[in-house]
């Protein structure tokens, strides 16, 4: 199994004027990294376009904040106007947003929750009628929990890695996009116009992809592309990486960044799962 | 080259609940259609779910309104609530929505115009500082226009199916999907998360491209999919269609309709390109 990651620059969100076009947008790149199993979002600096600052707050906070099971939500996020829409944006349903359950019926699960202390002794959250005991350390942060039945409900820490399965994404920042590329390990797929063409290289990548387990897939900025982003950084795409375009022919002007997400993810996808 | 035709249910937008909403979610159908060339939309009548009727009236309108050129949507388009938020849509930028540009330069070109009539002469107003006179009969329609100069300019009738590239989509009715399917001369995939694995099919599909010159893509509603909407129809999946799931161990629960055709036309559109 591939783990998949895409990458986008901190100057996502320059075209977009209000926190509702903001968090539309977001929401769109949300929706489509949940839908392909998307493990990390790198944000990474645009030394080529001014951002407002801001903006990568408002990328992080709604990212998470929508990958975040629906119950855990209100207690982690007090009322913030990054948030003002989030409440209309819409669902995403991944398979970690549980459904609420009676805490009878469990015995060994997974959830996210959130740790809180009652009475000198901490105890998770997980949406459930009761809080659960908790032994672990992290008070006051989302922690993903094994659940388990000996007597009593007692949840421990558990990583995503050591799981089968999906269980969201986590947003990371990077200094610049070189530092990213050369830091990360994995196979690298540049998305852009001038690339070369995707079909005649994909079966390349695919064969890589049987020995590195990691694909990240990068995507340019609304002002600037990959080649031009790199160029501020007095770099090169490298022949290191696959360099290509997905939208051959394509019949409009520009692709939007998050048109290309989903849509690169969607031909990625085909070809990690055939 | 083959001809890219979709098919949308009218019951697209009984999840969205105010015309804003609405436009938002028009306007990404446009813009997926703008990007792949997609000549044709054909919106069938959903016998499965009872959507508003003013719906097909609004996708139509805003599907048109977004594909006309912008230097004509004025002048076609009176105030109407339903474009109340055309304004802040994305723009789409297909070739056809040509800049205004210097009318001595005009040889030869093709344009889309509105034909009005002054001083009983009809003229089409192509976007330019002049309207040009017009030698045709489709007084207050909007036409596309070859303009042509011998001595002065001249305008006259031109067909899309008669010129080279790209010139935007036209936007159909049918009755019900299975009077769309029988009646519609075209190779046809049925997209669906209960069909099977499309890259084991799309060989045999592109292989049958070469013959037939058109291909539809048909998508499903947001309450059923088309094995259920053609059920209410008192019909069944053909087995001259192809019917295929286009995203493979999907991570949300659904992929909402405006997704799925992003994603599979941008899927397509690879195999259409090589």
């Amino acid at each position: 199994m591939t783990n998949l990651w895409i990458a986008i620059p901190d100057s996502c969100l320059i075209e977009s004027q209000t926190i509702l076009d903001k968090s539309y947008k977001i929401s769109q790149i949300s929706r489509s990294c949940s839908i392909f199993c998307v493990k990390k979002i790198f944000i990474y600096h645009d030394n080529s376009t001014k951002a407002e600052k801001i903006d990568k707050k408002i990328m992080r906070t709604i990212l998470e904040y929508l990958d975040t099971p629906p119950y855990l939500r209100k207690k982690i996020y007090p009322k913030m106007w990054i948030l003002k829409h989030a409440g209309i944006l819409p669902p995403i349903k991944s398979p970690h947003h549980k459904a609420l359950i009676d805490i009878k019926n469990i015995k060994n699960e997974i959830r996210f929750g959130f740790v809180v202390k009652q009475n000198d002794s901490l105890y998770v959250d997980v949406g459930l009628q009761e809080l659960i005991k908790y032994k672990g350390t992290q008070l006051g942060k989302k922690v993903l929990v094994k659940i388990s039945y000996n007597g009593q409900l007692l949840a421990e820490d558990v990583a995503k890695e050591e799981l089968d399965g999906y269980w969201g994404y986590d947003v990371k920042f990077a200094d610049s996009l070189s530092a990213l590329l050369e830091n990360t390990n994995c196979e690298i797929l540049m998305t852009s116009v001038e690339g070369r063409q995707f079909t005649k290289h994909v079966d390349n990548l695919m064969g890589n992809l049987k020995l590195s387990k990691n694909l990240l897939v990068v995507f340019g900025g609304p002002k600037f592309g990959l080649k031009k982003i790199l160029e501020f950084e007095n770099k090169k795409i490298s022949q290191n990486h696959y360099f290509l375009n997905m939208f051959p022919n394509q019949g409009t002007q520009t692709v939007r960044l998050e048109e290309a997400i989903l849509g690169t993810l969607s031909i990625v996808n085909n070809y990690l799962h055939t």
